[in-house]
């Protein structure tokens, strides 16, 4: 049985009083830097401050936040306004000019840190190329085509941002890198994406070389040609990233119109939860091994509020498309679980990270790693998805 | 009361037959590559290999453990070979003419990973130094003592290793930095350390800039003048490497005979435990944070192997100094805690990660940062302090 109009509409207002009432002004209220700039990141439980620093993948990422709000759901000034405090801090500080940015800064600014990574430059550009629609400036647009185009050139040889080439190394593919720049292409090119043409095709192909249809599983590693890595890290599933990897997948599916590529997305997150599932404490696990090893990293069992987020959308999305009660029933699942666990009814905003048993870990709603992102973006994006389903004549949002 | 010497007696013997009979045999039995030298580390809970990476802090370790068993123990050739095993290894595979270690290599030597930290050198040297006197090799203290003195002009600026400089820093020191030199002149220097006289000055004055006596906290990361870093760096207390810390100092305190010291690192190792023990679920917590924020690492609430070793020998050591019943108490905590969550009574060796409920989160044995080193260095530390306190009239062994 399908779900009721009554019962979707029920979820959407759920997902637009959460969205809007209870996440966005959390950040609005604690997060926003209005005396130098930029967003503090390290918020605790109530939104007081107990680190100043400033990290650049949420600077990023905050800023593409607001901006797409302001751009696709009301032309609010305040919005506007806090995706500008992010992209004139992060213009100011964050980038350099042999396009690298840093991955941390102090609060006025003054770099920290330096990743032999490239996720806060994608982000970087991901600001860039958001805010230059919601505020009409073509010039950022460029600036975001340009640093994508050197990501371009860097993302398979990590030397070029400093890491050391050694003999041993196995030649290694991680998801992260195709995942993130076919999502950078989707933020740059939302409307004609025919110059990017190759790109996409290239970070297509790169991510299915991670999926086994056989063994129903997606790789976080494997070797350039697709095969794999025996090891800890050959071995290593990421259940979230293929989630999340699947839905960006899937709307590409729609734009190029393709059938197969559609198949291969909803499989994807089918197999990713199927496998990720907890099934005696609930909740997706961050890590596993393939072989059924213990993962290597210490909190391989913990559950992560953003791995859940990104099943919240997949599994949403695959039930526009198929109609099939069990991607709903997923959907369901993992939003009961988020809403017990992670959603906080005393100060809003969701926490971070709790242990396999789904007790909270962390009292912080802001961290190093988590910000402004995952969980409005997973909101915003069911939301805008439960509003089309109460109205099917619509066209669909992905 | 103090333990009655049939207590003690029954506590040797459990040592005893832990490290010899458990704990040893697991690595001699699985660990050795006598095809293309050195150790796996790799191995699950039955000893079976999972991963023929060789991780160089862990080579060095074991080799450092079997060339101590040899020298300090019994003279079993065995011990010898697989001491030698190891430190044939790292001087063909680890160490490069710029005095640099590689962090990781394949299992014929080929190199995966290099540090921007000083950590796989110490270990080297640490290894290199017990075997010269092992295996009567004064050539191999020479080399440790050549490598020492570069890691001393190393210690305190990792811009020598690779480590950017960047505005945004806050001028910090590891206690880690100190307190593995401390140890390391320990190892190379165990009669005589005269020579280092200066430096041993300089590890102890360093070391106790850690140390808050008003709070009764030794924090991991200072300013170099001793001062507190106001962010979650400066607040975080890893106490496991605090307890580790005051033994070494008390090592050095009897070796210099001084009061004021030793009743420092007696103070640093009770402080850590009562403020590192969790009252809910038993074991000391791997990290915290000083004023009760959640500690950004994510897995700060787990209970590491390594972090109850330490404990287990500190808090003997304590007693065999003060004869108070609240270190016997201590020791006798952690002991239990030890050998009801840790020690495996199917395979031998110990499991090495649990959460904080005291659930075994990891099935392996060794694994990236796990080898042949804190468990049986503990188990060989009291067992020859049980030794003494069993014969009061003989030295110390401190």
């Amino acid at each position: 049985m399908t779900p009721s109009p009554v019962a979707i509409a029920a979820y959407r207002r759920k997902y637009e009083r959460e969205l809007f009432e209870r996440v966005i002004p959390f950040w609005l209220q604690y997060s926003l830097d209005r005396e130098r700039g930029g967003y503090f990141n390290c918020l605790d439980r109530d939104g007081s401050l107990y680190d100043t620093t400033k990290h650049v993948w949420l600077q990023g990422r905050q800023a593409w936040l607001f901006a797409k709000l302001y751009r696709t759901v009301e032309s609010k000034p305040e919005w506007l306004a806090a995706a500008r405090l992010g992209v004139d801090f992060l213009q100011h500080f964050a980038i350099r000019p042999d396009r690298r940015a840093y991955f941390s800064l102090t609060e006025d600014g003054k770099p920290i840190q330096l990743q032999r990574k490239i996720f806060s430059e994608c982000f970087y550009t991901m600001a860039l190329a958001e805010f230059s629609r919601a505020s009409d400036r073509p010039d950022l647009l460029a600036a975001a085509r340009d640093e994508l185009a050197t990501l371009w050139d860097w993302a398979y040889d990590w030397s070029y941002v400093g890491r050391p080439v050694l003999a041993g190394q196995h030649p290694a593919q991680s998801l992260a890198v195709p995942m993130i720049l076919l999502n950078l292409i989707e933020e740059i090119a939302p409307d004609d994406a025919s110059e990017y043409a190759v790109e996409v095709e290239d970070c297509i192909r790169r991510i299915l070389l991670h999926v086994n249809s056989d063994e129903q599983l997606v790789y976080e590693t494997v070797a350039p040609d697709g095969s794999q890595i025996a090891s800890p890290q050959g071995r290593l599933l990421n259940p979230g990233h293929a989630i999340e990897a699947g839905w960006f997948l899937q709307h590409w599916a729609q734009r190029l119109q393709r059938e197969d590529l559609s198949a291969d997305a909803i499989a994807i997150v089918r197999w990713s939860f199927a496998r990720g599932w907890d099934d005696e404490y609930g909740g997706i696990f961050y890590f596993l091994d393939a072989e059924g090893y213990s993962p290597t990293p210490l909190e391989w069992s913990m559950k992560l509020w953003w791995v859940q987020c990104e099943a919240l959308y997949a599994h949403l999305l695959n039930f526009s498309l198929t109609g099939d009660r069990d991607d709903w029933d997923a959907f369901e699942r993992v939003d009961a679980y988020c809403f017990e666990h992670f959603s906080d009814p005393k100060f809003g905003e969701w926490f971070g990270y709790c242990d396999r048993q789904g007790n909270v870990t962390h009292r912080f709603k802001g961290g190093p790693y988590k910000g402004c992102f995952h969980v409005p973006r997973a909101l915003l994006l069911c939301w805008r998805l439960l509003q089309a389903l109460e109205t099917p004549n619509t066209q669909s949002v992905a």
